[in-house]
């Protein structure tokens, strides 16, 4: 094993970089811009650019790097091709092959983000022990991550662990950014919490200190929970009823040891995951009702280190 | 590798069990009754008499056999201890270290019925072609079983593949099997399928040829379906509308290449699969709705087939 590794995590906006040990080790972190137009064709040269900067600038050769790992929002086929990524412009693009070339040859591994970011928090997160594990990250959407024997689940259509799309609402109108109807991320991701939360207020008269804040955040509602407030409390204990019933449903496929709860949500901390496991017990097959629940640990940077584990 | 192999799938009523060669051909095959008096105690000592008899009559001795692998219907975890099989009166049995024993120390491998079916179906059956895929038998209940990269999804607690107790309905108020309210099976089984047939004629004046049938069965129905009776018509476009949307829900988490429709309803061939598909790509994510569907081929045999192929 060659001592350093390359972790990237592309997102829309900015490409997370890190320099590695292969021993899991941060050693140098940045970032720089996504650049999405061209249909994203900068994209690739731009990061190898940028990791041969920073490798001559550390006087690190290729022959000591192991090679690079990178997270890629959107779905990636077994063979490494990526098909679709709408957030950085792609169409369906070998990024195996020409990220390595960008870089010399340095071999390249692909994985999808949020299955990247699963095997960075199997590895040195918060399912560090695990070896079956599945990270559920509550953001804007809610990106699922399946973790089996150490390895991602990629799925036959790259569309494993995809769990926001889990249907859990048969009788939606309003349509999910998938195209579908009903999907649990309309229901029970961070930005539905709040929103929902708004809309409840707009339909009680009861008093609660989320009538304080404009606009009402999810942290602000996690808070208020924190501090007893009633209706703050309902809107949690809602949220884990619709996510830990559709977690009873991953289970009764996947039967994961743990779940791994990431995104900025999970700052909340143990609250957060009460509501969630409290509801899922309720709505297990027996055997799995002791499925663990813990906090994801590594923030931004797990993708990054899942993508070190990648290569290795 | 030795030439020959035993595959054994275990019910709580009989025992089927089948010699192979390890090539996969299934040279001869019997059933013995399932003891499952004094807490099952018997049933292991019965099987490998059975088998020790056999070998005797067909001359192989145990240094031609590679292994003996079983079916059992409970939760099998990693290490291959069953935890819990109602059926046949067992608690927790270590099956792989009895069995060998009273085999005079063939190796034995034990794995869940369902998720054994599952192997047979890919390796001689339906799901021949296949690496990836989940078979759903459609009986009493609804058994399910996973197989990722040609192994067994076993699942942290055995509970990998326990489709059947999905929640599809929240608002249920009677009890399934498992304890849970609202799982797949009370809906989707076949024998919930004739069942919701006979409370469907109660509640209509609507003429159709399934007033004729007393008792009405599942085959009743499909037949009646496929000479293009209205109320049988509606009757399986609800089934495969809950089934679909269900196995929607699968593929988020699991995305197979195929799903494999057995057990007894699976005669009715393809307009049972049709029903199903059309409604699950209604529900699936995007990637996932080129998903196969295809009927399971080896019937009451998958199961000895699957064991075999555990040991392979």
């Amino acid at each position: 094993m060659k001592p350093y590794a390359i972790g990237i995590d592309l997102g829309g906006t900015t490409v997370k970089i890190g320099l590695f040990t292969t021993a899991g080790e941060l050693l140098y972190k940045w970032e720089i811009v996504t650049r999405t137009e061209d249909d994203g064709e900068h994209i690739l040269p731009d990061i190898a650019d940028s990791i041969l900067s920073v490798m001559s600038e550390k006087q690190i050769t290729a022959a000591e790097v192991e090679g690079a790992g990178i997270g890629v929002p959107g779905a990636v086929l077994a063979n490494g091709i990526v098909n679709r990524c709408v957030n950085v412009g792609w169409g369906i693009v070998n990024v195996a092959s020409e990220l390595s070339k960008y870089l010399g040859g340095i071999p390249v591994k692909v994985g999808n983000d949020a299955n990247v970011a699963a095997l960075g928090e199997m590895w040195k997160g918060g399912g560090m022990g695990y070896r079956n594990l599945v990270m559920v990250t509550l953001g804007t959407g809610i990106g699922g991550g399946i973790i089996i024997n150490e390895e991602i689940l990629t799925g036959a259509f790259g569309a494993a662990g995809e769990i926001g799309h889990i249907p859990v609402n048969y009788e939606e109108t309003e349509t999910c950014g998938c195209g579908k109807k009903g999907c649990l991320e309309q229901y029970a991701s961070a930005s539905r919490f709040a929103s929902r939360a708004v809309k409840k207020l707009s339909e009680i008269d009861d008093e609660t200190i989320l009538r304080n804040y404009d606009p009402l955040t999810t942290k602000d509602i996690l808070d208020a929970a924190k501090e007893g407030d009633k209706i703050a409390l309902e809107l949690l204990e809602d949220f884990g009823l619709t996510l830990g019933r559709a977690l009873a449903a991953v289970s009764a496929v996947a039967d994961p040891e743990a779940f791994v709860i990431g995104g900025g949500m999970s700052k909340a901390g143990p609250i957060l995951l009460d509501a969630i496991r409290k509801n899922y017990i309720d709505w297990a097959f027996h055997a799995s009702k002791n499925t663990d629940f813990v906090l994801a640990t590594l923030g931004n940077d797990a993708g990054m280190y899942g993508a070190v584990r990648m290569l290795l």
